[in-house]
């Protein structure tokens, strides 16, 4: 269907149509695990330094594919762009993560947010999925992201990452006005800023809900999902006669998958928890499913590696609609040897399922 | 049923008979939201001072109940007292929470691994219980708890908190027969010290499995569910003519109730994450259900607190089997106010379900 790719194993598996093998990528692909990521980073001089350098961003997104085959590369970003590009003022302090110099703490700040201009502030994402485009040359396909709404207000509230997610829930429970507020002007941001990594090149979407799954049933559904669905409303979903795929990731989602695929989104991305095998039986027939190795796997020996990887095949089954990855991004600390074992097992082991 | 109690609508809504309201408790309701509590504390030196005086643990305990109309009484005391009977050296430092000078690191130590003598090592954890039941004088039932074994297993490989549960998995997945190992020891001690408090004077169990959810669900069910399964074999479930009902709490255990249920426990205690009707739908009627609102609720105004009570008492809909609870153990950051918004919102709206 895409007849400039040299392998589109991911894309038709998104729209569950028939592949050899099942196709497969890591989230967190391009990253501290590999020791050519951290090379560059140390000549980038920072972490925000590779993302808003297009040059920087294509070499680390290259270097997990020049390792292993994988079947798709992904943009290497953060999901804290879009807050940034609103003026929040992203920065990373050693050790404790993502900071916002100027989080949303009042009703002035929250009523002030406006989205960003995505073609002046967030050129250096679309500069670079053109880039990458370039460089891949029709390897594979380039998948675009963006952090939810509701992840993204999440930061926003809290002012960075958080145990408890006390800010943003009191906010939620108490103005819950305020709080939708927040989510519409982020959900319009993030609907423009993934149609300009799709008209720049990006070939499927992916939303990653980090913290929807620390709502209760009823606040995700009003509070995350909702949000979600906009944005699958608003995507563009075809480009130059070729179907862009979207998938919603929200981590510790698996309870509320029926409610994910009714959005009409064409993927769905399951963290460990969830049998895949329960999920496509729920779902499997309107969605494809992307997971759902327990990344902590990677820390065990190549053999007991194999053996989850076809755990993981086997409790899919038969046909096509599954993307291989890991359920959460991979760990700095995994061996990259370990991952080799990973993506040679499911290639090999796939192959009787097709 | 129990004619001691003057309440006894807790244990009547475990064992899913009529009741007229729904009655609830709080976990961690003796805790640090309670400035008597914190002055407690101070007098006691240190948590572990707490716990292991059965005069602090009684005053912490009573607490919460001399504050509010709570339908049940839970011993105060940690998880961690069984890994620390078994020798590995319990010990809170400030801010980093509990940790363990010598956590189970190699072979040797794990094979060396034995079940405590509780009358011996843990009897300030039984006398405890025996001192509250008779300052409780029949007012509410006493609950006794213990950490599963999954959960026990954690602290005591990785050495305290972890965000990664690296090195627990790591051994899980590498060295199966060595987890279980530790699992088997583990789940020995806590049916012994369950049965123990039972002894002393608990009228109702429950098991903690705080870190089980973390888990996917192959290794849930043969690393975690399993040795629950055999604490729930081996608990006493009737003493002197009355039943004792036991709770299995698995954080992030919603996608597994079915199989939680199959042990053949009597209540469920879910966290906020699952819609409770939805819960009963698929087990109710086999099992109580003890919860679910987000702590963070608490948070919120009054009218707020008593709507989403609403909720959660409207979800889970007619009839009895519900003790309302919190979906996790109540913020040290929380108002005593809001909590008796709460208790009041529960105890009148709760009457129209009954």
């Amino acid at each position: 269907m895409n007849f400039k790719l040299k392998n589109d194993a991911f894309l038709r598996a998104l729209l569950r149509q028939p592949t050899e093998y099942t196709p497969l990528w890591m989230m967190r692909q391009a990253g501290r695990f590999l020791p050519e990521y951290r090379e560059t980073r140390k000549r980038a001089g920072s972490f925000l330094g590779l993302c808003k350098s297009p040059d920087f961003a294509t070499e680390v997104t290259m270097q997990p594919l020049d390792r292993y085959p994988l079947d798709a590369a992904i943009l290497f970003s953060d999901i804290l762009t879009v807050p940034d590009a609103m003026g929040l003022g992203l920065y990373f302090s050693d050790g404790e993560g993502p900071k916002f110099e100027r989080p949303l703490r009042d009703e002035a700040s929250i009523m002030a947010l406006r989205a960003p201009d995505v073609e002046r502030d967030l050129r250096y994402v679309t500069d670079a999925v053109s880039q990458i485009r370039k460089t891949l040359d029709g390897r594979v396909p380039l998948i675009g992201f963006s952090g939810s709404p509701f992840t993204l207000s999440c930061y926003m509230v809290e002012g960075g990452s958080s145990d408890d997610y006390a800010k943003v829930k009191t906010l939620m429970y108490s103005e819950p006005k305020l709080m939708h507020h927040i989510l519409e002007v982020t959900a319009g941001a993030v609907i423009a800023y993934l149609n300009a990594q799709i008209e720049a090149g990006a070939q499927a979407v992916m939303i990653f809900d980090s913290w929807g799954g620390m709502l209760s049933h009823s606040a995700y559904h009003e509070f995350s999902l909702a949000y979600m669905q906009r944005i699958v409303d608003g995507l563009i979903k075809e480009k130059d006669g070729v179907r862009i795929p979207n998938i919603i990731f929200t981590k510790g989602g698996g309870l509320w998958i029926e409610g994910i695929a009714n959005t009409g989104c064409d993927a769905i991305g399951l963290d460990w928890t969830m049998d895949i095998g329960v999920a496509r039986q729920k779902v499997g027939s309107r969605v494809a499913l992307q997971g759902n190795l327990d990344p902590a796997v990677l820390f065990a020996s190549p053999d007991a590696i194999r053996s989850e990887v076809e755990k993981v095949l086997g409790s899919y089954g038969f046909g096509s609609g599954h993307v291989f990855n890991l359920g959460h991004g991979i760990s700095q600390h995994t061996n990259p040897d370990n991952v080799a074992a990973m993506v040679t097992a499911v290639h090999e082991l796939s192959r009787k399922y097709h």
